[in-house]
């Protein structure tokens, strides 16, 4: 949602531009501020930008991409297990990309597609036990398990078209991270075998689309090993949000995922539903977490009139909240999780503005929540990982530090 | 440049007093804050501060001043050798400084001493490689070369007139700070003999000058063990600059020092040369650190007219870095390595004001480039080592932390 000033909006931000009555009204009856995700200047992920919403320290307990998005997509991963995010893409027979996402491939595919891959099983000393899962179209994730493996490894995906498959390479001198690195390398090849007369992929030649015949495989990562956030504050946590790596987050902090029909973690996700699932869970929870993620799509995708629509979006879902929850037993933060700019369409390193309505806060002279606003407002600069602590210190739900 | 309120100026600051239109143009058309060099209340070194607003951590990897002051004045510095700052001094029989800057010696002399010093050899087992050079007036640096040194010893100098020479102590049990004293101790009386016979002390007595007899040394240190900026965020970096200490810093950053004509570090420095080769130096560098020592040296010695003088110089030099560089395509930040008060004469904690102009900045409304409107600003308050990561990310040169 946070961006920077923007030429073609007269150097105004899209949340400047933007209609947003409950967005500002937070503002006007709350505590305001910007916030680093990680630290100034420095752009962060998806991944560790959400760690740092939950309170983590992300330098310290991020390990990497794979497994998050993994445990988000269902799938169970043990904090010795190495996961990695998947593309199913289309190779020559050179092994060269031709599409790094086989034509956008339909879940139906790639679903049989994955359930073939499967039954793979690599001889000794490679073998290991492979969970390989399709998520939403062309992505998927893999998870090894086996003693001894390690996440310091190269990706297989160059991220460019045109370019040929990489060959995994260890990263340090270990042997774990050399026998990861085989594995994954005899993997990709076994995988090509099965994938290129798989017989949905004949149909699909069949048809004029391209083969999903190649496993593109990048961010290695165990999953973090944080304590959850029940453990922590004494909480019940739930997550709302369909983005595999965010919910793969939640899950770690042990948050419950909750399912909501329409919510698709694209700009056409069921706001509304999200909204009323959102009041649902606090009956029942301490503390929810709903996600967002179309307005860093629209960044990503230099849509500048997209992302000013989705934030009016996301001022009626804050509208309803207000409406329908109990404002004087209910904390309300409303944030980013970083910046994401129209301009580079890029993570960028900026601060996000933070605002928190609700009872006992020091209210502030801001009124509307926007980048510059809120910069003007009485949290001052604050860093991602301090709003856990604040809200819950608010609940009631810290602990004392000293006597 | 940064100071407190003054009384003789109304309880305003240099900053405040001084007219300085294009430093209130940056602040104007820019995004403004406060910033800590190291952390509240902390008053730091030049060295310190230096690192600081070069992006490192000066709490972590500070190793002392005497090296970044040797390889400041064009010294070569192994990561093992230990290096001190040094005074020619003026001392009676018995060791009592009479004069820590021996008359403020002038440059030909002391390059006669200095090359005389280069020839003394200690016997084993304190045979150690030496490096004595003379820099500007009484200031000179020692390098000494030999395994097994440590930093961990002290002064020689009480940085006190009528006070003994010190000996130089051991500050831990470890060997290697026990051989570094005894080898710096046996170095000063062999300084000593060999400058008291000197021909050119000789004809200073002769002409009534003190005669610098005497090697007072502190600061012992080691280069710091950091990343070049190069390496770090992939740009070419330049310094202009001519104070030592400061040089030294941008030399360990990997940076290349550009020797300007009349650049000398003092209240006489050609200003307006600096100017002209920073616009020059823009042109082939990602990043050029233009660093005025003027001000800190009025305010050492009190004189709060000479301070608001050279305030305005810097405006000139920022008047005319605003009309010859380009500031659609370039970022400019003016700031101050950090406090230096005119009434204590001394390095402060207080924080600095900052201000960032250029594109895609969230400009603020602070309106005038000083310590209290800056506080006003969009940045908030900061610390040093986060704007070298901001400006990076806007230049585009961090990499994403997460996926």
């Amino acid at each position: 949602m946070a961006d920077r000033p923007v030429k073609d909006l007269e150097w105004k931000t899209p949340l400047e531009v933007a209609r947003k009555p409950s967005l500002n009204q937070i503002a006007k009856t709350g505590i305001c501020g910007i916030m680093d995700p990680i630290s100034p200047g420095m752009p962060p992920g998806s991944d560790t930008a959400t760690l740092a919403l939950l309170g983590y320290d992300a330098l310290k307990v991020y390990s990497g991409r794979g497994a998050l998005e993994a445990i988000g997509s269902g799938v169970e991963v043990l904090l010795s297990d190495v996961c990695f995010r998947c593309n199913f893409a289309t190779v020559n027979e050179d092994y060269v990309v031709l599409d790094r996402r086989a034509g956008r491939i339909v879940n139906e595919d790639s679903a049989k597609l994955a359930e073939s891959l499967q039954k793979i099983k690599l001889k000794k000393p490679l073998d290991a036990e492979i969970l390989f899962k399709n998520t939403i179209q062309h992505r998927a994730v893999l998870n090894i398990r086996k003693h001894g493996l390690s996440t310091a490894v190269s990706d297989s995906d160059s991220e460019k078209v045109g370019e040929k498959v990489l060959d995994v390479k260890p990263l340090d001198n270990s042997s774990e991270a050399k026998l990861t690195a085989k594995i994954v390398n005899e993997l990709i090849h076994e995988f090509h075998k099965v994938l290129k007369e798989h017989p949905v992929n004949k149909e699909r030649v069949k048809c004029g689309l391209p083969p999903a015949n190649m496993i593109l495989c990048r961010g290695a990562g165990t999953v973090p090993n944080i304590k959850p956030l029940s453990q922590i504050y004494g909480i019940s946590a739930a997550c709302i949000g369909a983005t595999p790596l965010v919910r793969g987050v939640c899950k770690a902090a042990g948050m419950k995922l909750i399912d909501v029909k329409g919510a698709t973690g694209t700009p056409q996700t069921d706001f509304m539903a999200k909204a009323k699932a959102t009041v649902q869970a606090l009956k029942t929870h301490d503390f929810v977490f709903l996600h967002v993620k179309a307005p860093d799509v629209a960044s990503h995708d230099g849509n500048i009139k997209q992302k000013i629509e989705l934030i009016e979006k996301i001022d009626r879902v804050l509208g309803y909240l207000l409406d329908n929850i109990d404002v004087d037993s209910t904390y309300l933060a409303v944030t980013a999780d970083h910046t994401t700019s129209l301009v580079t369409r890029s993570h960028e390193g900026d601060p996000v503005p933070i605002a928190i309505t609700g009872p006992y806060i020091r209210r502030d002279d801001v009124e509307e929540f926007n980048e510059r606003e809120c910069a003007k407002g009485g949290l001052n600069r604050i860093k991602s990982m301090d709003l856990m602590p604040i809200l819950m210190n608010l609940l009631g739900k810290t602990k004392k530090f000293g006597a």
